[in-house]
């Protein structure tokens, strides 16, 4: 059988089943985007890793390397912000490029990899430069210990509760429409998709004040909040019009011809957080976090998209998923 | 300037200029196979990582996906072992491949990394698997913890001290040379090749019996040995009738037409430790790691290679190094 007939999600599935026992120390493992260990001292760490391939990921026609290397890193971080927010951290990265790149342009990318580091408290501390000539990838993997409260997951949700959002979402696809189209001058929506921000501070107070399941907006709303209700064995509701929406997504939505609301519901990459809190919590969530109500926990399976007179609008799991057209 | 034109090691030079300050926390970091860091709580970890590239550092035509799975992990352990034996350690692995790879086929490789995992108390925690149709890798990097003791570096040769090699030299290269031929059957060679063992082991107890520096063989002796000595700014001689070489490189090199002492010279990935230490550890070191005197670190630059009346029959540093031809 080849890969693309079972997807991203199902060769996870089947190649964990050949790794055997977990290893001794680990408290969250294969399959979560981040890894969490607690070392013979007794010490929890966050342990994640992410890679960015040219052309699937990313196409240097309209990503500057700056931004390539800054959002190498901000992913990854991230992945931190959505575990609670663990920081300082240490990255290594691997890059496999062919001989023909411009040494300027990977002290471009450096640069932007260094700015993001010292934004979030990121070492870089060493890695790994590879030939690869037929395509190029970047590689990065991060350390760091977590804070004693614990660490946030997936599996947390439950029935009743509310789902929150940070920031807005879409911006980040409606800007990667807007790079493609090669409209040139930069807005705050290509902005967004070029130089995401991890939002590690607000990971770390969700941590504080109770939040109990957490993922970062990666892979789309749909998707993502599809992560979290299968492992809390449960369903969601979202509401169609809570969704947090930028007026700068409506407005380079409406220039492209694109749909800000679908950019929202399926569009990946935008590095918000995903979280689920008990009703008592939402207000002071709002407050601390600027975080939105969208939705809720219920019993179930599916996550379902509600307009405002309770119509099911979009279901299903669009979004991004490797080696699969879905 | 293009990337070949700087080859690895003056790219990584010049990169690491654009990261700026060194993190907090970090003990040993860019430019190094292995970062050491010290996390707020007081423990000292090991963080590395290294990458494989289809077609460049493997071909599929000749190794074995289980195989490819072993040496993926244990290429990493040994740059642990090269450290002072970091154990436990914790793996996280990113594939890069195209749709049209078997399913089967990632599932030997996953068998692979969890054999070299249960042998060397590493656990496969966790990694990303994304697409890259055109060019297949593997980037593993590993986490552990570190003794008390502390770390062994690249940066502790001292005048006068003996340079000590665990094992023996060139079986890689002469294996990778089997292969290529396409021989078929596996021979000692071949399998060192193919299923190179860490000497984490050996990296624990060279630490605890003082060696002062300590790299592992990965870019072939002499090159390796030249790491050594530009850290710790000093030169070495390596005396030819002292190498270790086993039976069966001298055996298969000759079916093959290939020199096997030049493979123990120049030949890479035998993945052994390279060692200094002080003439009274000698006796010890060979009993306790089955470690060879091979020659001796005195004032100077280079690395030169003597034969048995003291003529210097090779120097330089041949050897592998990506973007270049050497």
């Amino acid at each position: 059988m080849r890969v693309s007939e079972l997807g991203e999600f199902g060769l996870i599935s089947r190649l964990q089943e050949r790794l055997g026992m977990p290893a001794a120390g680990l408290i969250r493992g294969v399959g979560d985007d981040t890894a969490v260990l607690r070392s013979e001292e007794g010490v929890l760490w966050a342990y994640t890793v992410d890679a960015l391939v040219e052309g699937v990921h990313f196409d240097l026609a309209y990503v500057p390397w700056h931004a390539l290397g800054y959002k190498s890193l901000a992913v990854n971080i991230s992945d931190l912000a959505a575990v609670g927010g663990s920081s300082p951290s240490y990255a290594l990265v691997v890059i496999g490029l062919g001989g023909d790149v411009e040494v300027e342009a990977l002290e471009e990318m450096y640069e932007g990899m260094r700015e993001c580091g010292d934004e979030f408290s990121c070492g870089v501390v060493g890695g790994d430069i590879v030939t690869s000539p037929r395509q190029m990838f970047v590689s990065v993997s991060l350390v760091g210990s977590l804070p004693e409260k614990g660490f946030l997951g997936r599996g947390g949700a439950r029935s009743g509760q509310v789902v929150m959002a940070t920031g807005t979402l879409g911006d980040s696809y409606i800007g990667l429409r807007w790079l493609m189209a090669g409209k040139g001058s930069q807005n705050e929506c290509s902005r967004r998709h070029l130089y995401p921000r991890p939002r590690l501070e607000e990971g770390r107070k969700a941590l504080e004040l109770g939040a109990t399941a957490c993922i970062d907006v990666s892979d789309g709303l749909l998707r993502d909040m599809g992560h979290i209700c299968e492992e809390s064995g449960m369903g969601a509701d979202i509401y169609l019009d809570r969704l947090p929406i930028s007026d700068a997504a409506y407005a380079v939505a409406e220039g492209l011809g694109e749909d800000a609301v679908g950019a929202a519901i399926y569009g990946g990459e935008d590095y918000e957080l995903l979280l689920t809190v008990d009703e008592s919590r939402v207000t002071e969530m709002e407050k601390k976090l600027s975080a939105t109500a969208i939705g809720r926990i219920r019993e179930g399976k599916a996550v379902r998209v509600l307009d405002s007179s309770g119509h099911e609008v979009a279901t299903g799991r669009r979004g991004y998923e490797h080696f699969k057209e879905v």
